[in-house]
């Protein structure tokens, strides 16, 4: 086969969830020469990062650090932490991939639903760990798919509440960074992030935190394997040693994008998030294409429009393309009937601007 | 924490195995822009890139890429292809890592051991399939901590002989790029190599094949999970369709390094590092530190000398660090009775004699 040949621009990744823009400085960070491997420095930049992560993941716990996707986290919660049946809480593709990892670990899966894009009440919730107390249930944060941010507060009170010895494992894959994810107020024993969503950093690094007890429910599974062994990562992490070789390159990249997130501030860039979502969200309605999720659970960091004007999403797509801009596709089911429009990460509200006039000229023309 | 602070110049990792030299524009690749991810040019760059790594694992089959460590290419391998009981060739750390893994995962484990250094004969490994047929051995082409290069070519054609329905397991994680790696020669099942040895290219991207056969023993097994399921892996190449988001920045760095390695031609290449440890281990030998390896498994990539002089190699490195040289410390056990010397990868014989240089200065001083 030929060799690959790079895209001549490459097409810009604005608006289209899940690829969000780097800054060229982080993206150049990956580029500094390798720390020796394993060595006392590799260990001092890990300490670092999991110090100056701790503020964005609401935890005092220690943060660690991992080649992984989402799915491999969740691999790793529930190869650790789950003996029997997970009750899964389902309600778009990231509840969904709970429910597959777990069942490719060969754990029974009980499956809490609702619509994609709805959220699940705190009282069922509760009421089905009232009536099986599940050794752990697999919650959502935010649904990139469906822009829904679920009430994890609230859903961990109801675990606490129904079952204390429930073990409440969080994927926080797409909000980590964009918006306040608070594990130890939450009472969650496991939560999961990436670097490629909110953090606006290359993908390829997994991104987590356990609780105490979590960990000592770990130490009595069996066959948690190697790589994804959260007592073996605890013991490296003790000993400052890691044994094997991460992604160094979105380490560096991680290191000088918490500087950027640092100096502008991480509420007001989590309040510019939310004010380009409210602007966003104002023009859609008045265009005649409302948000698929209910108002009290509409995602600061993506906004999933109902195609009520049946747009041909492709055919929107080649008009913005030459204007440097695109918008997501809806996911599974609901690709035709909905239009994704990310507003997070490094956006400015003139950004968001130029998308709105181009998608009227679309409208109009 | 205080921010971490890069140290400045970076410690010259030449000839310190494990942490091979990076040439700049290897590493200026990963700062490219990323691809949307999932999407159709993704998809085609990782087809390339598959296509281009087949003769470096000397493979027909297909080649998949993945955000993980040895270590976790190891845990693939005993999740989809081993059940029951795992036997390990062990004569050195690579050895020991895959006994600890397939342990970890819930195997049991038979060991068949040698010391480290030494190479097991075929002979014994066809008498311990003859007496028991294990469905899969675990085999370690490169140890990187001892200098020995095993017979592979010899251990697999006995096994074929003696069992041949065992499943053939090889790492060859510290060999792929830097020697040939002869996967359906051997008639291997799984063959594992990572990006940073000596491909000599960033850490953290796995890269892996396997055959026809063990995808179909991989059907039958349970519980093989999510992110290393072969299964799942085969499904999304055969539909273009990556799930999950890999380490791109390293799939970048690869295909820069592809075209390096394709411009010097790797069999030059390969007899460049061969010529290096030539000159090394005569030079070795005439200060009295012969090699640990016996000669007929001598690594073309790093040799491990007998410390008998009783040099402190810390001091050595101190020695060497301001004239941009340094040197690898024994491993385990064989941490103050060895020095070990890298000289695969970039380094040229300039750089050697450099080295040969300085060091006869610091026997001398």
């Amino acid at each position: 086969m030929a060799r690959f040949v790079f895209p001549t621009p490459l097409m810009s990744p604005s608006f289209s969830p899940g690829s969000g823009d780097i800054a060229p400085e982080v993206l150049a960070a990956q580029a500094r020469p390798a720390l020796p491997c394993p060595g006392g420095e590799l260990d001092a930049l890990l300490q670092s990062l999991a110090e100056r992560m701790q503020p964005l993941l609401g935890t005092a716990r220690p943060v660690y650090f991992l080649g992984s996707s989402a799915s491999g986290l969740m691999e790793a919660a529930v190869r650790n932490l789950v003996e029997g049946t997970l009750l899964v809480s389902v309600g778009g593709p990231a509840g969904e991939r709970w429910a597959r990892v777990a069942a490719g670990c060969g754990r029974t899966v009980e499956r809490l639903e609702v619509d994609w894009g709805e959220t699940l009440s705190a009282e069922k919730l509760a009421a089905a760990l009232q009536a099986q107390p599940y050794p752990a249930v697999a919650l959502t944060h935010h649904e990139t798919a469906t822009g829904t941010l679920n009430p994890v507060a609230e859903w961990a009170e109801a675990v606490r509440q129904a079952s204390p010895d429930t073990l409440i494992l969080v994927d926080a894959a797409s909000s980590l960074g964009g918006l306040p994810v608070e594990m130890d107020a939450w009472g969650a024993d496991f939560v999961l992030g990436v670097s490629q969503h909110a953090l606006n950093v290359p993908p390829g690094l997994g991104i987590f935190s356990v609780s105490a007890r979590a960990l000592e429910r770990a130490a009595q599974v069996a066959g948690r394997g190697w790589y994804f062994d959260l007592l073996t990562l605890e013991r490296q992490r003790l000993r400052d040693q890691t044994q094997d070789c991460p992604p160094l390159g979105l380490l560096y990249a991680l290191d000088v994008q918490l500087d950027r997130m640092q100096a502008e501030g991480l509420t007001l860039r989590w309040a510019r998030h939310a004010a380009l979502g409210q602007r966003l969200r104002e023009w859609a309605e008045s265009r005649g294409m409302p948000l698929l999720a209910p108002a009290a659970a509409q995602s600061p960091l993506v906004s999933c429009l109902q195609n009520r004007l049946g747009l041909d999403v492709a055919a929107l797509n080649r008009y913005l393309q030459p204007r440097g801009l695109r918008v997501g596709q809806g996911v599974g089911m609901l690709r035709d009937r909905t239009i994704r429009v990310a507003h997070g990460g490094e956006l400015q509200l003139h950004d968001l601007e130029a998308l709105l006039n181009a998608f009227d000229s679309f409208l109009t023309q």
